[in-house]
């Protein structure tokens, strides 16, 4: 069925990545590209700098329609991948001196402030105005332009900075170049759709999805699931002419599971809750203990939080309970620290100190120490109670180790929050 | 140089990871770990669920001595990593008796707690105990075991699962599997020696480079750079015999930037902070406006936090700075509430209401609004201040959007921490 899009690959460049030392950004953001733009993307490769891993590497995505290489197109030595493109697409490399002219022009003002200057730079500059012969030149972000280069018979490549910067800066022209907009012409588009579910186990919605194809041919509509901060993520990706199919495979996944339904149209929790309480002015004081200053952290990641996050005390011990949140110490000696009692009694606090409308406590047991047979490692309790009474506690047994403990808390947390809103799958849905 | 060295690939599987909406976090760990071990790694190929996506992937790797796997070992139908690999090996699949019995005493627990049951589980756990014949069994982390099984004239195949929970909880098991052990055994291992500098441009060690292989013939060292946590990483990666020369250059780099230096022995900031905190039995408190909850979650990231974290406060608002830490409207009034004096206030009232020995004070505009062209976006005031009356402030212009200007933030102050501890580089040096 996928033979009716055109497939693409992403082959990212440089030797630095293949240590682990540094996590690769590229290769996501140019297949999430290339997929919502219709292409069937069939692998991301990460390889080295030398000349026969791009060699090896271009020769092995030569059988899809596009390639898209990033990286490799500095003005050192080991920035070879022009050339080598140049080579796979056999197509002599010239120097194009007008564009020669607009990178002197660019890093004059640099030259200026630096003072670097002489036939190093020369040199540089001579090295990343070549190209390939009949390859449309991308104008640099930085100093290195891009192009977009066909192989006859084979791939159209598209060769890319390897700064993230400079790679997503050059990406709309990379887009409105004559080749890849040709390209593009004859690529079907269809509009992908995403759920998000929370406390969804994955093999419920595989379970669903079997279901449903016994009544319906869902073979034209990719599904891929992916669990992401404890909220499990369905994308349909629809084949041509296939989006009625996948928004009816939608509509039915979403009723067969309405009640764990985050939201269909791909807002996560943390959007629907800052939207919630935008909407309803009102504010939220954390008083945590286990997650110690993530889920405050948490909240406060969009833009704008500052209007419905009052604050929050991080309260790792007993004194500090009491001191900072009056937590009584009479509940702490009886129930313990780890309690239901005290998460309340921290939500209660944060939410009367800082004079807000909903208040969070969180009190659990992270590890890999402190577990008892009552209260193992992974025991958290939470506790979200609002100015109006409302009250919503948990208290399960998170699995994992010391940070997926704290992670999967603050995921909580942040679904508590957002259900004391009143928002509901329900109620996004449709 | 590189021929003495064994190769390496990984082949990570996944049709999640190829919509860019998940990144992969298998492939650098698998990468990093392989280097340490002394495998040369050639690349990192990310492929989607369908056979023929893993065939080709497997045959286009064929050529390296060893291949590690990722995903694909899940109870459902589209996970087909172990038959293609049984297939690309030449072994016909098995079911492991005794295997599939460990694997239902697994989920044993997860069944009486769930009630979930029946042939669709069986089902699942006969394919998981499936396995290539010949093939070293590496006992399940989740319900799917790992596998090590050779092609006869080509690579050593290591599946292990996807979830990256029980990727790094099956690694060691993976190492000591007997035909991984006896590749190891051939593997030349040379010690890497990992560099850590604060407040150093990249372009800086790459002419303290230039200048040494002026006199120091380093070819058989590979150096690799990383900006990472705003610390600058220098990985050097001696071929083998090439151990001295990666010394003698280390201590070279060290000399020319002493004053940066974090760490010669791979140590971080966050683990020196805690060693040198435990070791002085010092306690810190934070009182975060623009972090919000970050510094605190990072402080006590690390287990057996609680000896040395007293606790912390999000002060977003005006209100919260003077309620919960004593700090004096008068002085927002008239510095605002981003200043140098506002900081020290907030870490003085940190470090008072959690009666800590160290308080630290953030407070910045992290935009993308609020600035002003006097205090503007990325402008952040650092305060750290020590019962016996140390202070040390900073109040820098950082670059970025709002999440970089956050993350440096944290990073920042986890830097003037560990310089108000007393340990410096040139401490932790030799």
């Amino acid at each position: 069925m996928a033979e009716s899009r055109p497939t693409a690959s992403v082959l990212v460049t440089g030797s630095e990545l293949l240590t682990g030392l540094v996590a690769d950004a590229n290769g996501p953001f140019v297949s999430r590209a290339l997929g919502d733009l219709g292409f069937e993307v069939r692998r991301v490769l990460l390889v080295g700098d030398r000349p026969e891993d791009l060699r090896s590497g271009l020769e092995f995505v030569a059988g899809d329609d596009l390639v898209v290489t990033t990286g490799g197109l500095g003005p050192t030595a080991d920035d070879l991948t022009a050339e080598i493109v140049a080579e796979f697409c056999d197509a002599p490399m010239e120097v194009d001196t007008a564009l020669q002219g607009r990178i002197h022009a660019k890093v004059a003002g640099w030259v200026a402030r630096t003072g670097w200057d002489g036939p190093a730079l020369d040199d540089s500059i001579a090295k990343q105005a070549r190209v390939p012969r009949g390859a449309s030149v991308l104008e640099p972000v930085g100093t290195a332009p891009g192009l977009a280069v066909a192989r006859a018979g084979g791939p159209l490549v598209v060769v890319l900075p390897g700064p993230p910067r400079e790679l997503t800066g050059m990406w709309p022209a990379a887009l409105a170049s004559p080749p890849v907009a040709a390209l593009l012409a004859r690529t079907p588009r269809a509009e992908p759709i995403l759920l998000r579910f929370a406390g969804l186990p994955e093999s419920e919605i595989a379970a669903t999805l079997r279901d449903i194809e016994r009544e319906l041919d869902t073979s034209r509509v990719e599904v891929t699931t992916c669990l992401r901060r404890s909220e499990l993520e369905v994308d349909l990706h629809p084949l041509p002419g296939a989006e009625d199919t996948a928004r009816e495979l939608s509509g039915r996944i979403v009723d067969a599971h309405r009640r764990r339904l985050i939201s269909d149209d791909g807002r996560s929790t943390d959007e629907l809750l800052a939207g919630a309480l935008l909407a309803s002015g009102r504010t939220v004081a954390t008083g945590e203990s286990c997650t110690g200053g993530l889920l405050a952290g948490r909240l406060i990641d969009r833009a704008g939080s500052s209007a419905y996050v009052a604050g929050g005390v991080v309260a790792y011990s007993n004194e500090a309970k009491s001191a900072l949140l009056g937590v009584d110490p009479a509940l702490i000696a009886e129930h313990g620290a780890v309690s239901p009692e005290v998460a309340r009694a921290l939500a209660d606090g944060a939410r009367e100190r800082f004079g807000a409308d909903i208040g969070v406590g969180v009190t659990g047991v992270a590890g890999p120490g402190g577990g008892t047979e009552a209260k193992p490692v992974g025991y958290v309790c939470f506790c979200v109670t609002t100015a109006d009474g409302q009250v919503l506690a948990r208290d399960p047994q998170l699995p994992g180790g010391r940070a997926d403990v704290r992670e999967r808390s603050v995921d909580l947390a942040m679904h508590l929050l957002l259900r004391v809103t009143g928002v509901t799958g329900a109620g996004a849905h449709r």
